[in-house]
């Protein structure tokens, strides 16, 4: 009895530190291998829980693919992409945390609701706009270029060819003409359940152990900022945001949002800062515990 | 004269107080303005250099052109552009200090031997490859591709129409091979004074306060990690490596590089981890004195 109380405590103890593996998803102009981008996070994870499996996503044979296809793949093959690289990774077999920074964010919460067989468990997105974007108040690039580009997404979005072509036309949401991007924007509204509910993505989504989103309240790259935490504009209009809480798709709980709220699944964390930019303290005392 | 004296002082720690303008040129596969890499470096110097000004150098219009331009501008020209917005910059008019990520190290070094008219005090160099590379340990990459590539650069780096298209090929350097290095690579055997000794290119690089140079200790993207350090293959095979201070260019002082070690100009510093992979603690012991 006493060898097997032994051996059932080397179980447990083995068991108890075999950390959660990650996924993750990097952002808009990054690749999966930056050392100093998604390379630091990584090292920033390992150092806090040694032993971690994490799995940073290449969507491409090559860096340079993986950077141009955040650009220029369509999203749904992106997902598709995604879900079969963790699929095929026997160290994710048994579940895995996932955290996604800026775009990375709402694709990963894709992956959670479209992809079939995976454990995911904590789900972070990192500056995610998980009701899209409409406007870049500061675009990083020249004004010329930057103007070009509002002016073709206002005008050109929801074209189908620009939608089949261009990354950030497949999360731009014209609150102005809720119809159109209803029926148009070929990846945000199905994944929101804004047009039918799919009770799958619903399901998938509320069996997450929990759903944080990290808000950057100086951001000037996301707009409105509170796409991070799943506000948006009021139909209708460019001007009044409203939250989360606030809008129809939590009030119908057409995506199970709101049960999720109740239950304590959501979790909304705020930093000061402009996109992405975080201190590695801030990022240790808030993101670690949901990662152990 | 109280009043003088009053005036003169607040005029002195005024002078004294504005902190050096720092210009910085990020590595291969990155880009200016990608908010986790070089937006966390500049926010890390602003945070212990309150008040300074900085320039990430972007080459071309958009993020997007500034990343492919990194594999496929070739560096001659790329050096041009960011020695024109460098003049252009009346912030950086009175003298600025230098960081350059990987690549970058090498190409600010080609700035401040090649750009007329600018003032760099302190060049550092953060696992630049000052004598190129040859081989990709561990190509960030699937195999098949870095096969290919390992493959193309060993039959056809030296080809013209690589040599002008391909960036990479452009710090290739075979030691094996040494005279058709240099007389077929378009970059680094000019820069280093490797077939004629440009006086201008000596003197401007002797004109630095400090040449601060990081090795990553268990880098495995750079091959020869000696590189990082001006050290290289000994000529005419690819085992022996030797440091700067046993190889020609220095014995002749071909660079100015003899005269700047033995005037205490050269910093050495390495620090253990993979290639760019630093904590926020080691940057700010090591790093942030020259850029004060």
């Amino acid at each position: 009895m006493k060898v097997l109380a032994i051996l059932s405590l080397l179980v447990c103890s083995c068991y108890a530190t075999t950390p959660t593996p990650l996924v993750i998803w990097h952002g808009m102009g990054d690749s999966c291998c930056n050392p100093l981008s998604m390379g630091s996070i990584i090292r920033l994870v390992e150092g806090q829980i040694p032993g971690i499996y994490t799995l940073s996503l290449k969507i491409g044979d090559t860096t340079t693919q993986d950077i141009m296809n955040g650009f220029l793949k369509p999203i749904p093959e992106q997902i598709t992409m995604a879900c079969e690289q963790i699929k095929a990774d026997p160290n994710l077999a048994n579940g895995f945390n996932a955290m996604g920074f800026s775009q990375g964010g709402q694709f990963l919460r894709a992956v959670a609701q479209q992809c079939d067989g995976i454990k995911m468990h904590n789900l972070i997105s990192v500056g995610g706009q998980h009701q899209g974007v409409f406007g870049f108040p500061k675009c990083p690039n020249d004004l010329t270029f930057c103007d070009t580009l509002r002016d073709m997404l206002n005008k050109y979005a929801y074209n189908p060819t620009i939608q089949d072509h261009l990354v950030q036309a497949e999360y731009w949401h014209d609150p102005q003409h809720e119809d159109v991007y209803k029926s148009s924007n070929i990846f945000l509204p199905d994944l929101n359940n804004d047009v039918t509910v799919n009770e799958v993505y619903k399901q998938r989504l509320m069996s997450l152990n929990k759903f944080v989103m990290v808000k950057f309240t100086s951001d000037t790259m996301v707009q409105p900022i509170a796409s991070e935490w799943f506000g948006f504009y009021a139909p209708g209009q460019a001007e009044t945001v409203q939250s989360l809480q606030e809008s129809d798709l939590y009030k119908n709980d057409q995506l199970g949002l709101k049960a999720m709220d109740q239950n304590g699944q959501l979790v909304f964390l705020a930093t000061d800062g402009d996109h992405l930019q975080f201190t590695n303290e801030w990022f240790i005392t808030n993101i670690i515990p949901y990662l152990q």
